[in-house]
């Protein structure tokens, strides 16, 4: 059977669909029922489900075709993992060649499909799904956005526009800087412009630290970070100038992110420093991949799963932590988070007196308990998601307790790199020494120096099935959790 | 400074301020006012704190005094573990003497202190605070469940007495079988009926398998399940003879309870068969264990920590769960989860058929969208803890990243017995031969077999402090987030 000749077939029907579903769900968006929202929802999911299954199948055929990845499952992971901006890779492990040894096409290709991965949920989130009204904006302001029929397909397009050239010139700016002070080679460059700012990860070698380039290391902390931050609101704030950054550094999330951000690099130094690192490679490494992690990116400049268990499980957390909404980052989403530490602090005031009645307020917009119950919802479906997968990914026996675990989460968080137990003798060593440490026998290396190659097949479709599932947000759980339920 | 005596001192101390408590307890119960609940919530909670510090206190003296555990922290870690139910033991570890080397009389009062504590927890919640209008029973069944204040105090002592005779009725029983058929020693058997039946899990050996009995594992299975299982369900039907166990299969967390323990010995024995074991001894090994760990006792036939990963990931899983509410088990509580599944089924229901209108039910009663978002809060609130507890218990040296996370989880679940990982040489060698693994150099075993005492000071200072919190069920979260926010 000619795989790849069928997959562009199968490909070829899921895009004649979607193009085909397109008058429907343009008559469904100008219906004046009152039941238009869910034949909206109805119609977007399997819009959004097709082209998705059409650009899977086409953006595999490359690396198959090539005789690259010769197993299909290796393709479609690889490829899942580009436009979802995972970046976890199947290169460098089981049967496959090293990163550094694959065709520079292919290399261009794996970054410019996170590229448009990228700019493309992005587009979706801010947008698509508000003008249809059914994405995570309407579980924080309130649930009647009321988006006219008529009025929001100019916004929305204009919009779109201006992110897609904002993220155009960044990327611009981003393999500029990685040129000089990076002192990268142009293709490398462009490469990294691509997966930085996409927070996809995807390298051109093993390591970032094979550079060997510390003005490259803060270039792309600084687009990581950029590329975790909400890409809504500098769109929305941008043509006031420099009052837009006032307006980012206002909102709540954006500060909650900083805040987060702040205290891994801390977290993360701390243990290093207890590991016997000096404080500045502590702190130089500790700023780098915990950026890398929490903004789902998954880039590495140390094999950070030798990294003390404090630092283990603050990364861990991040992975489930992710960026702001809006932006190109995986996770569950900094917001969410802060709605759930309002909720705390909330709690404990009220407690302290009772007879206060005050509202939780973000931005300064009250939320109803019906969002923050929504909210509560996905996080608690998400954790469950993760923990489901944890169990049946480690029915390979490849995955220990701690790679099925940290792979589960990964996947879902799109953030790339999982962790497995290395022997603490050994750890020790590659903390002090770098390099890439040698795992427990039997045991497959899915750290950030390693890759998901060795699995076995079905492990790679479900964490393939994961990728796509945190990629979209649990979108159908979105539309399922609507506010409208808690009201009752 | 002579520790004892100062712990006795504050002892007094506390004793005497909760019983001068109780005159304006009392009073505040019979007040009319409008906000007479929080007014006894505050008082309740004073109470139980002193009284819990008090019973602390006076319980650690017995350890401490004898010499068997000269430090301070050893002593009050293993009370608490006692009190709480939580059956993680110091002894046998860092420089403690092993539990058969132990002292029968402190061995006999290590036992007592989790009856007194299993029995004392049904109590508080099942009569005490319903009593009060301040419990989890609250979160269930809709807010006003409006005891009178003239009528309540009778029902509720009639209740908390037949509990007691239940209590104590079957611990009787328990003894008994563990002599025959179970072929114990008698002061064996009435040692573990003390913590079998609370799902404590302290044992006079290292191991239950040492006492070579299938009978004996049988019977402690039996009434691990049993203690598991809810007390308030019982009570209240107990003089309906044979239709009680009718209602308590009719109990939809019973029955999600059965559900969970069938999963998950399902899930271990095929993770065992698939490691080498013959499926009888999986079976026998994966029932015994798995029902320990979902009830919290503690108990172990197998250093479980060298299971396969599916295995350790269920059972890690099974710490979070725990048994029924209004039991004697640790854990967020099967009713919680049942509440959540109930959700996730609903919003597939209402996806299908957007104009169904339902509405969640529970053992017939509906359950107001209020009462589901405080049981998501204190799902969140209860994650929360324990990973922030990892955290904290990863800055000691001895704890890698699997210890410090199911240690943080056993404690709050009140558990026992935490996981670390093993070379997996070393582990599939203790998997088909028995006995108990080494662990890799530098780290402590706090597996079944193992032991908390090695750790520094404030690991087992904070380890308490989780242990007392999970216990209480966060009971302060539950006053916190009372229905009446998610009204709003």
């Amino acid at each position: 059977m000619n795989l790849p000749q069928v997959a562009r077939l199968m490909a070829g029907f899921a895009g004649f669909f979607t193009v085909a579903q397109l008058p429907a769900f343009g008559c469904a968006l100008l219906e004046a029922r009152h039941d238009r929202y869910a034949t909206v929802a109805g119609f977007g999911c399997s819009l959004a489900i097709g082209a998705l299954v059409a650009a899977l199948l086409w953006g595999a055929i490359p690396f198959q075709w090539s005789g690259l990845l010769p197993n299909p499952f290796d393709a479609v992971f690889e490829t899942v993992s580009g436009l979802t901006t995972t970046g976890a890779s199947v290169l460098g492990s089981g049967p496959n060649p090293n990163v550094p040894d694959s065709p520079p096409s292919l290399l261009l290709w794996r970054a410019l499909l996170q590229w448009i991965g990228g700019i493309g949920i992005v587009l979706v989130f801010v947008t698509l799904l508000p003008a249809m009204g059914i994405t995570g904006k309407n579980l924080l302001s309130s649930e009647s956005v009321g988006v006219g029929t008529e009025s929001y397909q100019p916004r929305a397009l204009e919009k779109a526009r201006l992110i897609a050239a904002i993220y155009t010139g960044l990327t611009a700016l981003c393999a500029l800087l990685l040129v000089w002070p990076g002192g990268y080679g142009w293709f490398d460059a462009v490469c990294h412009a691509f997966t930085a700012l996409s927070t996809g990860g995807f390298t051109t070698k093993v390591s970032i630290a094979d550079f060997n380039s510390l003005g490259g290391e803060l270039v792309l902390t600084t687009f990581m970070f950029l590329g975790g931050a909400s890409f809504a609101v500098i769109a929305t704030h941008w043509r006031s100038g420099l009052p837009c950054l006032r307006t980012l550094a206002r909102s709540g999330e954006f500060r909650l992110y900083t805040l987060t951000t702040a205290l891994l690099i801390l977290f993360c130094t701390v243990a290093l420093v207890r590991g016997g690192l000096p404080l500045l490679t502590a702190l130089r490494q500790a700023s780098f991949n915990s950026i890398s992690v929490l903004t789902s990116t998954g880039y590495a400049t140390a094999d950070f799963q030798v990294w003390p268990a404090t630092a283990t499980l603050v990364l861990f957390g991040a992975m489930f932590l992710g960026g702001c909404s809006g932006s190109t980052a995986g996770g569950i989403k900094q917001v969410r988070f802060l709605v759930i530490l309002k909720l705390l602090a909330y709690t404990i005031r009220h407690f302290v007196r009772p007879k206060s009645i005050e509202r939780i307020k973000l931005d300064d917009e009250v939320l109803p308990a019906a969002v923050i119950s929504s909210i509560l919802a996905i996080v608690m479906l998400w954790c469950l998601t993760v923990a489901i997968g944890a169990v049946a990914l480690s029915f390979d026996s490849q995955l220990n307790f701690v790679a099925a675990l940290t792979s589960s989460a990964t996947m879902v968080g799109n953030c790339g790199p999982a962790l497995t137990l290395v022997d603490p003798t050994e750890a020790g060593k590659v903390l002090l020494q770098g390099g890439t440490a040698e795992v427990l026998p039997g045991i497959a290396n899915v750290g950030p120096f390693g890759g998901f190659g060795g699995l076995a097949d079905g492990s790679k479709g479900l964490m393939s099935l994961q990728m796509l599932f945190g990629r979209l947000e649990l979108l159908t759980a979105m539309v399922l959790f609507s506010p409208s339920f808690w009201r009752r």
